[in-house]
């Protein structure tokens, strides 16, 4: 953490018991003696080995609509082979083991239950407290469908948050190993590195060894809502033939999940038989994972995609946790050429029908958007989204603006977060200068979401999100009064903004001089601007004199 | 050089002697035994102390409106201090000296005349050569006032191009040491960098020792027309004093650059005395260099801006040379705050007269924009610019859609570039990650130039500019195919792409494998996007059979 930045812990609303929450900002202090406080996504701080202390247990305990049970992964012993080994189930804080959580009989768990109910939960005080808004816009936005808590019950961990348009835009990292590289303490750093650099959700997309073992330390270390694709581990599980795919299989899974506290899980099952032959004449064809997939099983089987025939009973199972939907666009374009067409469209328009679906079951939904689309045509998808879906959020993959530039495709995709944010996309899933050509280190992440976390602010600031501006204004102040650390301190990034200043001038009478190396002293425009205020303040004295003398020009009579 | 490109040259139309001109484009071989040409900034390669072959001398010497003359160089002797020291002007090419052109009595050697007679000129037949459009294309623009061809006629090394709405977007690189830091001959290296990685134009903002050496260095190094900032030259020639400041010097100095073959100048002639009181308000003051320059100097002599005064006899000076105007934004936006307000468009206002004013005397003009703009107030910035100033080419400064991340305003300014861009600027001045910190290194030159480059192009992609977006389609088709080495070949920067796959997978046999790093064989879904297709090709086939054999189903009667 930067020195002149500490977490601070605010009064927030009552809490269930009472007393208080407390509502977590990062206070950036100044030289001047005064502090800005930001959103923070850090968390506490957690040891690995033992987890974050579970904040929300009271909370759950006092709503009393779900109740421990002995969980499939006690029930079962290892299954499946080594990518799929389930290790013990980590689910304990300070050596007590806890035991899973789900809906009791006849009780709906979920937030938009409950905001249906005209219920404000603590976890939407929380958020509303974070957001710096009133908790009944968290409610009513939550149960009108416009916005999603995630926040599964098995995941007492969470500090939790909102998503929607009428809040601040918010960015997912994606983490996760794969077959060819990366180790499960490697991933909890990676998520650690993430939160600490603002990520407000991370999904752990892995696929290779160990899913079970590094989503279990993922999510007990996660301050943040944790996301999936259970989809992944299902092939695992079937020794990654798509087509021996089942939906028991992937019922199995999905429950295992749940257990263990993802908050959301992306589900393809938009992706319908019908769709598959639209993708024939793409240029890139199918690019997203899950939906190739489960075309391919489409095809291989002559039948209609299991997670749509399946949906209802799906919904029922996620409800008993409160695991939210992204709900997935297996047929986005994976190159300009494919954008707005017509399995796209296609798809969304079967995405809007499960939205409704979901929501019967009282489950929140969001749905996930492109991918590659020309900036021209950026407005669009999140319209006819918003349209379609009944204002559910969206959830979109950048989108690039152009496919010429890999290794830049941060900023490619960057291009068309910021504007499909400012339109109305409520969340952003980040691209890292590593899209297309491999699996994100450690900077490729930080550079992900330090990039995305400029997207959505710049999107909040466009869209006069009421508190986005302070920030751009106390840092330009800084600037203009050649306060350089506090400009650094002020900076999304910190360290990075200080670094880039020292290359040229790393003494410390440098973090106080009135210019800096791109100019020089002479032709600080800053500088010179402060001259010409002075010059001016006293041109404007002048004139308070002569209009107070009277306002006549004085001719010496001599 | 890529190891799959070359620079080659591709007939255009005729010449003044009636030979085919012979136009670059950087050719990409790919392992199909394809070629796919892409626009080429580059230049033949120089000797820096030889400079580039003097291309044009015989268009100018066939057109026969200009003559050389004993240039003001040659006449004074070295009459400054160290920082202005004019040592020997270089214009000579295999040893052979070159003395200055300019207009002949009553002739007025520049494209916008011409193209208003009527002319074709051979710059404009090599620009549309370039662009691949029609010559009279390009002059009709020019004519209208909406493009401008940059070429002074003292700048014969340059490949002619032209800058507007109708043609592709142009990206600007900034390069120029200061008093604090660089050489001579890193600012040539700086030069040849930026244009290997595709700068259309470059700006040298020298303001420390040897300004008119460096100059002259670049300008017979750059096949790219070359910016400047006369003021600064002006600025250190009355030792730093801005009230020192008078057109005589200014004057004095604008016809030494001229001589150089400079192709074009910011000018800050629209900060008006009277516009100063508006900017006391601001977050950020005057954050232009030459905006807070005049400012002080309009209050210093309590007078009006004596560049506009000046301005007639101005527009005369450039019209001798065909130097192009870049009225320059001096009162531009320093903060998201100051954008679009009233002294940005109190001073828009102004070079809109001053617009009108230079083409009454023949003179080029593009009109210099922000700076620092929220995304939903970019659009305004064009619509006004191309309204208020008769469709003169707009140039602008990203503009950055968020004050908050220093180190990373590359990326805060290419999201407000692609979208004014696609709105209609025709030119974007790079940001580099040094902005606002310090002085771009070879490092930042490249990161700002590429880009700069991929916001020029989503751009041309998104206004439907009819090449652009063959060149995605083509490295997405590589993509698809796993063809990564022409994925590489096609890339805006193949080194980097390169590397970026590398990094894990560095074997040569990765370079055809049909996966990458980031999901691993298994799941990557274009490998299972080829099975889907061949697959959907098989039923494609048994439908064919079905219908070819009557398309009835076959009950076998037994």
């Amino acid at each position: 953490m930067h020195p002149a930045h500490a977490r601070v812990l605010l009064e927030g609303p009552p809490g269930p018991d009472g007393t208080p929450l407390r509502v977590p900002v990062t206070r950036v202090a100044l030289t001047d003696g005064s502090t800005f406080d930001r959103y923070t996504t850090a968390g506490p701080g957690s040891d690995p080995e033992v987890g974050l202390p579970p904040l929300r247990t009271p909370w759950l305990d006092a709503r009393g609509d779900t109740a421990p049970y002995e969980g499939r992964a006690t029930r079962l012993r290892d299954d499946g082979p080594a990518a799929v080994r389930r290790g013990e189930v980590r689910t304990q804080w300070r050596g007590e083991r806890r035991a899973p959580r789900r809906a009791l009989p006849g009780r709906r768990p979920t937030q938009l239950h409950l905001a249906r109910q005209g219920v404000v939960t603590t976890e939407m005080a929380y958020a509303a407290a974070r957001e710096g808004c009133d908790p009944e816009l968290v409610r009513s936005e939550v149960a009108a469908g416009r916005a999603i808590v995630p926040a599964n019950v098995n995941h007492p961990e969470l500090e939790p948050m909102v998503i929607g348009r009428r809040f601040l835009v918010k960015v997912n990292a994606n983490i996760g190993n794969s077959a060819v590289t990366s180790s499960v303490a490697e991933e909890v750093e990676k998520l650690t590195w993430a939160v600490t650099w603002g990520a407000d959700t991370v999904m752990d997309l892995s696929t290779g060894d160990d899913i079970h073992t590094t989503r279990e330390w993922v999510v007990r270390n996660s301050p943040v809502p944790i996301g999936t694709v259970p989809l992944y581990q299902a092939l695992e599980k079937v020794g990654g033939d798509a087509a021996a795919l089942s939906w028991e299989v992937y019922r199995d899974t999905v429950v295992e999940q749940c257990e263990q506290g993802v908050d959301y899980m992306t589900v393809h099952a938009g992706v319908l038989l019908e769709h598959v032959p639209l993708t024939a004449d793409r240029v890139t064809g199918i690019v997203s994972r899950g939906g190739s997939i489960m075309a391919g099983w489409c095809l291989a089987h002559h039948e209609q995609n299991f997670l749509h025939t399946h949906f209802d009973e799906l919904c029922e199972l996620l409800a008993a946790y409160d695991v939210s939907f992204s709900l997935g666009d297996g047929l986005r374009p994976g190159s300009v050429a494919d954008a707005n067409d017509a399995a796209q469209l296609a798809e969304l328009r079967t995405l809007a029908d499960l939205t409704v679906r979901a929501w019967e079951h009282d489950v929140q939904v969001m749905v996930e958007g492109p991918g590659h689309v020309p900036l021209d045509l950026v407005e669009e998808n999140v319209r006819l989204q918003q349209e379609w879906c009944h204002g559910a959020p969206f959830y979109t993959l950048g989108p690039l603006a152009t496919d010429v530039a890999p290794g830049y495709d941060h900023i490619t995709s960057a291009i068309g977060a910021a504007s499909i944010a400012m339109h109305g996309t409520a969340m952003l899933c980040y691209v890292t200068p590593k899209e297309h050509l491999g699996l994100p280190d450690r900077d490729d992440v930080k550079t992900g979401v330090v990039t995305y976390k400029l997207c959505a602010h710049a999107a909040d600031v466009a869209k006069g999100h009421p508190r986005a501006r302070e920030w751009d204004d106390a840092l330009s102040r800084a600037r203009f009064e050649f306060r350089w650390h506090d400009q650094f301190a002020l900076s999304l990034d910190p360290v990075t903004a200080q670094a880039l200043h020292d290359e040229t001038l790393p003494a410390e009478a440098a973090k106080t001089a009135h210019f800096c190396s791109m100019c020089g002293p002479r032709f600080c425009s800053m500088r010179i601007s402060h001259d010409v205020r002075e010059r001016f303040a006293g041109m404007q004295e002048k004139s308070r004199e002569f209009v107070d003398l009277g306002g006549t020009v004085y001719v010496d009579p001599r």
